[in-house]
């Protein structure tokens, strides 16, 4: 299981290369909820988004011979750009596959990183088999987006800095997609505040780490249908689970328009732009309030990737029910 | 002439009650400009605009006696909020004299923060006639938003904190509309920073001050037809133009619809919400980069409050040209 030492070891290979990035507070948001709440801004992260952390750890914990021979991922989202990055950043070849559909930015950034994008057919092929070849030709190695332990110390360090900065907390909450995220900073947390509640936030049409948590064993789902693009993961990964099954309280479910909510408040009385999946968690919270009340909650803001034009759409209903 | 010992005394006052925001740094936007930019985000300030500083810093420099006697501002925009936040973190009665048309979520806000708003109407009667005679009828203490020694130290400590946080400076630009912010940030640098360059950043619309600047005097001139609301100042104030004066390189003018580009890149690719005038001076900074070639340069990020409609109308480039 993931161990709080090597999250601490990621720390210290992300110091002075990711942002710290700020825990905002809003007196307005506490009035509304009846608590304290004390939000990591990662939209704010390099790239974007906390995906930095792990690729970046994940990036510099390969030997320099396995960096010399390159480095692989299969992405359409934040992790794409995360091992883009991490990878010129250590000066070394990244191959990332994309969907051929993917949005045009993101194809754009992720390639302005330096690295190589091959793109695939969602539809009839098999980006998992594509990128095993690359490693298998090239000798490179894939940095999965959430089932490893690297990229699950590299993501725990926004706890450990928000712990770090806002202090004692009752609970904490953090977006779960595959769970790399949310058991990197259930260890840190869980180390530094042994009291402390921790729980998921998903969107409510892709509840398969609720439902997991209440089997006890992995489910998994069709690919969900939610605004929460981040969060499409049919499974949570076989590491992060092991944490989270241990140790998370509960996973909060909720409804895409309450991320919308999320998003407004956000953007109208703290001046953040949140990508639907960096809003989740906040909206969990502002859905599951009488939960938390009187406590004192941190929050995890954990991107904001999100196209001005998909933003005004979003802005205006469009394709939210 | 204000001096740099105000803006320290200020800054005392708010350490602990005003946030210490972030400096914002953008590598893409370092390539894209060739230099280095370090943005002091005060749009993430309380009540999300740098006018929380001189607001609190002018009620903390009144006696006991005059703040139980309460505090009139007059303001339709970010000076009202911050005054009535000011006013309510000591403990202290607040009368904000508004148009009767202003904004409703600025009515509401301002009223939120406990302070009783007096309606006039901007074309038959006189706001400063009106807070003039409350002043005198209730012995209350006007804060002027601009043209004032405690409001300009308070603007001030933004620069403070900014050298302090990103280092030595080239140059320094910061939105200008009535000076005082301007003012402030200038004896903060020029003190911290002897041989820095301060700049103003004004709409090219409304370049009173880039006029009074050229002809050595004070110039007035129609209120200006421009999307950044917090400039549509007619003149700059006697005490802030002083320190312009001796210690400003330049102002720099800028087209609405850079404005607009400015707002949007911020959006995307910072992740952070701001209203026309707090993209002002990063949108000077765009229109003047060759003049910056190579310099380390701080911005002020001046405010976030703009609505979510009229920043979708914006984005659309409704009334922008």
């Amino acid at each position: 299981m993931l161990q709080f030492s090597e999250v601490q070891a990621a720390a210290a290979r992300l110091k002075g290369v990711a942002h710290r990035t700020p825990v905002v507070t809003s007196r307005t948001l506490d009035q509304l909820l009846g608590l304290n709440v004390f939000m990591k801004a990662e939209n704010l992260q390099r790239m974007g988004a906390f995906k930095f952390r792990g690729g970046f750890n994940a990036v510099s914990v390969l030997s320099e011979a396995e960096r010399s021979r390159g480095v692989v991922a299969f992405s359409s989202g934040n992790h794409a750009q995360a091992v883009a990055l991490a990878a010129r950043l250590h000066g070394c070849a990244a191959t990332i596959v994309m969907p051929h559909d993917a949005p045009a930015p993101k194809l754009a950034a992720t390639r302005g990183y330096g690295a190589e994008v091959i793109l695939y057919d969602r539809y009839t092929e098999d980006r998992a088999a594509i990128a095993r070849r690359l490693t298998e030709e090239r000798g490179a190695s894939l940095i999965p987006p959430f089932d490893h332990l690297p990229v699950m110390a590299g993501q725990g360090t926004a706890a450990l800095e928000l712990i770090e900065d806002a202090g004692p907390l009752d609970a904490l909450i953090v977006c779960a997609g595959g769970g790399g995220f949310l058991s990197g900073c259930t260890v840190a947390a869980k180390h530094l505040l042994p009291a402390i509640e921790v729980f998921g936030a998903e969107p409510e049409r892709g509840n398969d780490m609720q439902l997991s948590l209440q089997r006890g064993e992995i489910v998994t789902i069709d690919v969900p249908r939610t605004i929460c693009d981040g969060q499409q993961t049919q499974a949570v990964g076989r590491h992060p689970f092991e944490v989270i099954k241990a140790h998370v309280t509960d996973v909060l479910a909720v409804p895409d328009p309450v991320v919308v909510d999320a998003m407004r408040f956000a953007f109208e009385r703290m001046k953040l732009v949140l990508e639907p999946s960096g809003a989740c968690a906040l909206a969990a919270l502002m859905q599951h309030r009488e939960r938390f009340r009187g406590q004192r909650v941190g929050v995890t803001l954990s991107g904001g990737n999100v196209g001005m034009d998909r933003f005004l759409a979003l802005m205006s209903g469009a394709g939210v029910d």
